[in-house]
Order: structure tokens, then sequence, then C-alpha cells
């Protein structure tokens, strides 16, 4: 497929422009462009300007609000539970995590939960903002239903990520940054594009039937959750994907399990909706709140060394420390530039067009 | 296999007998045995009182401190490490749950990681003591190195296992408490005594070959993380695994990785440890610090109603709401008595003439 290469510079100018041009303030769109660039550097494709044309549609529907009043309704002085005024998720995820982060400074920990937001990008954005203030982060949102629990068809679960950032000292935060699915709709994509059948164990039919087909959601079939099937713990990556819906929509009063409105503006949410927008929970723990920070990093640090250093039965294929190919491929993209596939490219020709803003300069791969 | 039936009644007070006998407190004693007898009344067989003489073995090497001075080294109004001083973690980390409670009784959330511990019982006793005060209840504990992350056949890791606890209105507690692997050795030790064979996907050999002996750990053989293998997701089970190994003992000050003190008494702790003992990790956050009680236990409700009312695949596999099969193993119980196999039956009589205390009675099934 056709890639062209975009540098980090002008992408994410476009895309402040973009956010700009809907009605969001200056700070919001640097914001929201931020979170969506840091997605495309660390090379998780899916989640950054390839879903730019797909905000703006639900900001046509009015789903999305580019100018909220974001509030805090409820805390104490360790929680709090805020209402987005249905922001980007980009724009209210960002916003509690600043709350958390400071109700640990002054505390130890701080927990924030989210309701009436939408879609906040890779989790793992929310996280490394605390990683990077000496705390340990957290993150997870609920999610439009595609993924179906242990022993049903029925789609009533996002494929809900959680994320957990921890500072290291020689090395980069380590950060686990998972859907709960078996695999995420990304990799479902990947094969949509290639023409290429998948694994058994990512999805199954709208009866319940195993399949390998990467079309399978479009025919009424669902996500499976991580485990893949009962025999080998679906029925775990169930429990942490309800974890993940409890934290980020019961706890919050946002909208859970099937009734999470769809991220596609061509869905409509459905009726009777029992809370506000979707949910997000974010969390910040101090360091030092339970042990010196420069021992907690040696200890990390070692902890790396070990797992890196463990006997790979493939010597082609080490160990991988959780975030480690993210980093490679922030590195390599903050210095070589930012590919994007054609129809990603197109997408965004089509929007700069609808929006009449320039269209950044690019070169074929 | 012969199974034998002991009321809950007579089998708490020997287990209290058995733990009072290696000198704990009388206060630890009731303490530790209703860890074990929630276990086993909770239907989890392998984490009850067939690990008595595992423990009683750990206090004859002295491992295990039976009149621990449990104490804060460092806290914050929400955060705290405790030195468990080689406690039963049976006794160490309620005393960390009840720490992180009034904690969030006065602040919104309490955190405490723990140190210089042994194997504290089921994940799910402990974070189900929040729940019971209207809190969100978190613990992990790490455990001896079974486990192999994606990509080696070195075992670096324990089952390392997480548990979540909400408390319902209607119904009870939602329990999320689940190892990290894609089964527990507990599983392994049911194929053993049937003499089956177990599927693709729980172990690999040293080599790090597919297999599907449940002897294959005895053969130098690992644990698969939660995932089975790369395609299925392992590394997302390997990510969660090392969350449990760093919350619960780089945070704290304990072993972590291959450095996890053995449960089994026979074999000896690693030379140069980084930490002291084995690591836990618990939190409680109040439900209202986020919003009412009542909302939220309503909302959980609807949750557990939505998800009981899928559609099953096949009509007598409806889906299960995490902690339902222990609830309904406890109800059972509770009124009809705990069953024993032979070989723990025995175990347990060991136990009794070693120590020289009374045997309870039993009835055979």
């Amino acid at each position: 497929m056709n890639t062209y290469l975009f540098s980090e510079k002008s992408l994410r100018e476009f895309t402040e422009n973009v956010f700009k041009q809907i009605g969001c303030p200056e700070k919001d769109a640097v914001t929201a462009a931020d979170v969506l660039l840091t997605s495309d550097l660390r090379g998780i494709d899916s989640h950054g300007v390839a879903r730019l044309s797909g905000y703006v549609r639900l900001w046509e529907k009015e789903r999305i609000n580019p100018k909220p009043d974001i509030k805090i309704v409820h805390q104490t002085p360790t929680t709090a539970t805020i209402d987005a005024d249905s922001a980007l998720g980009l724009v209210a995820a960002p916003f509690a995590m600043e709350l958390a982060i400071e109700k640990a400074e002054k505390y130890g920990s701080g927990w924030v939960s989210v309701r009436n937001s939408n879609h906040f990008g890779i989790a793992g954005y929310h996280a490394l903002k605390a990683a990077a203030r000496d705390m340990i982060g957290f993150s997870m949102t609920n999610a439009s239903p595609l993924v179906a629990p242990t022993h049903t068809a029925e789609r009533l679960l996002g494929t809900n990520p959680m994320c957990y950032a921890f500072p290291a000292g020689k090395y980069p935060p380590l950060v686990v940054d998972m859907a709960t699915a078996a695999a995420a709709n990304g990799k479902l994509e990947i094969a949509q594009r290639t023409g290429s059948s998948i694994p058994q164990g990512w999805v199954q039919t709208k009866e319940g039937l195993p399949s390998t087909n990467a079309h399978e959601l479009k025919n009424g079939g669902s996500l499976l959750t991580l485990g893949s099937d009962y025999e080998h713990g679906s029925h775990k990556g169930f429990g942490l994907s309800a974890v993940v819906d409890i934290l980020s929509a019961v706890l919050s009063g946002a909208n859970y399990g099937p009734w999470v409105p769809p991220f596609v503006a061509f869905l409509d949410p459905l009726p009777n909706l029992p809370g506000k927008g979707i949910g997000h929970f974010m969390g910040a723990m101090r360091i030092d709140g339970f042990r010196p920070v420069n021992d907690f990093k040696e200890h990390l640090d070692q902890w790396i060394e070990r797992f890196k250093s463990a006997a790979p039965i493939h010597p082609e294929k080490p160990v991988i420390i959780p975030g480690e190919p993210e980093r490679k491929a922030e590195k390599d993209r903050k210095k070589n530039g930012i590919p994007l596939v054609a129809p990603v490219c197109d997408d965004l020709k089509q929007l700069a067009e609808k929006l009449k803003i320039d269209f950044p300069e690019f070169k074929a791969l």
C-alpha cells in the first residue's frame, strides 16, 4: 500500500488547525493534537490522526462539544468525579489526569472518574503524564460495544483498555497499555487491508461460532475477550473488561456495557441511556508515598535488566519490556517523520478541503 | 477419588489450633484460619486448608515468623509501606487492608504496599473486606516464579493474581479474582490427579515448546501468561503480571521476578536477594468519594442484570458474573459442609499428629 511521510511539526499544526476550525479554544486544540500525535509517534497508527475525521463527524452530529464547561461534580481530598460536558476525551482526560496528579501531590494519591466524555485516544498518553512526575499512572476508558463476554455472542463490552505507567531510572518508563480484548480492532483493520485471514480466537460469528474472517464484525460478529475461549481464560479477559467498565462508567455516572455511545457517527446512541457519554478513570500515586524514588527506580531498572536478559526461545525474538516497541517507534518517528497509509492521507485531504485549511506537505515513501 | 465432608466449624477450629500450636497469638490464628476457610467455603480448594501443612513447613524452616512485629515504615495520608517481619501473609495482608480502609475513610482512598511477607491466601478475601465497607477493594500479590513471559522459557513470574471487588445492591459483590497466568497451578493439579492431559496454551516445555503434559513443570517447564501465545495476547498477560510484581514488590522493597522466595519449603530462596520476602499491594476507595453509594449500587445492579440476561450461545451455559460461582459454593458449603479429597485429608491428619492436636470429625461422601 502507498505510504506518505509527514514531518511531526506539520502534521501537528494541521491537527491543531482542524480542532481550532471546529471551535476548540487554542489551548484545547493543542492538547487534543498532542494526544493524537503522541499516538502516531509511538506507532499506534489506529489511534492517531487516522481518527481525526471521526472526531469531526461526531462534532457535526453535535455529540462533541468543542467549548465544554468541564466541572468537578463531587470530590474528597483524593477522589473526584468530573462531568466533561460532552468534551473531546482528548481534552477531558488530560484535565482529569492533571486533577489526579494535583491530589497525589498533596495527599499521596489521586483518583478521578469522568462521565459525559468521548474517545480519549491512547491510554498511555495519560498514564505517562503521571510517570513524568515520579508517580505511577493509571488510565482506562470504556468504549463502543464490539466485544462479547464469555458464553454469549452479544456485543456488550468495548475493547476497554487499561494502562499502567511506571517511571524507571536508566530506562524509559515501563508502560503496560492494552485492550482487554484478545486483539484490538486495529489488528483486524490491518488484515482487512491486506486481505488476509485472522487467527482463530480473535472474533466469533454472530451465532458464537469460531471465525477467521477479518470482516466478521460487519456480519454481526463480535471480538473475543483476552484469553479467547473459556478454556484459555476468556472469563479473565471479561473480568478485566468489566473492571474497566465499572471504574470508568458505573462509578462516574457514564454509560456502560451495551449503552456506551458508538464512536462511529453513523450509529446513533441507544435510547434510554442509563448515564452520560462515555467514561474514563485516571489515577496517580506518588512513588515517594511508598519508598524513596531512587530506590524504586534502581529496583525497576534491575527488574527490566533481568527480564531483558532472559534466554529467548528463538534467538531473533528477545523478551520485550512493556512499552519498549512504542518507545522505539517514537525515537524513530521523532527523527524521521510519521508515515501515513494512502487511505488515511486521502481522508485527511478531504477533511482539509471540507474545513478549508491548508494540507501539509508530504513525500511518497 | 474419596472425598470427606467436614463442618465449617470443626475445620475452622482445627485450623485455628494449628496456627496457635506454631506460636501465633490467638487473634492472628483466628484471622489466618478465616482466610483459609473462606477459600474452602468459596470452592477455591487449592488455596484453603490444602495449603496448611505448607505454611507449617515454612515455619519449621523459620521462614514464617508466628509472632511478627508488623511495622509501618513509610506513609502519607493515603499511602503506606509496611514491613511484615516475615509474618504469615494471611496475617500481614488483613493488617494492610485494614490500614488502607482507615486511610480511605479519612481521605477517600488508601493504598498499602507490603514487603517481607509470605503467601496471603486468596486475593478475594482481602478485596472483599473493602467491599463490605462500601468501598472498591483491590488486592494483589506476587508469588513463586513458575510463569515464563512471552518469548522465553525462563520462569520469571508467579501466577501473580489481581483482584477487584465492587459492592452491588440487590446482588452479592462483583469480584474479579484472577491469576494473570493462562491457567493457575490448581488446574494442573486437578489434571494430575485424574491423569488427564491439559489443553495446549497452559504450559510449555523447558525448551519453550508447546505441551499438554500436566506434569510439565516437574520437567523444568513453565506456565504461560494469560493469552497463551503472542498471537493471542500473551504479552498482555505478561504486562498484567508485571504490574502485579512491580506494585507488590518493586514499590514495597520485597523480592520480585525470579527472586521471589518459593512457597515450597524444600526449595531455598536464591542468594543475593534484592528485597525482603514476598510483596502484596492493597487498596480501598470509598464509593461515596465519587458518587452517592446508592446510585452506584443501582447502576451496578443494572449492569449485572444486563450481562446475566445476555442470550447464551449454548442454552445450558449462561453468562457468569465474576464472583458468582464462588458465591454459590459459599452458600452451599456454609450449609452442607466442606468436602476435602483424600490426599488433603491425610495430609491434615499427619499435621494433627505432628502438632499433637485433635483431628476433627468427618464423614465419607
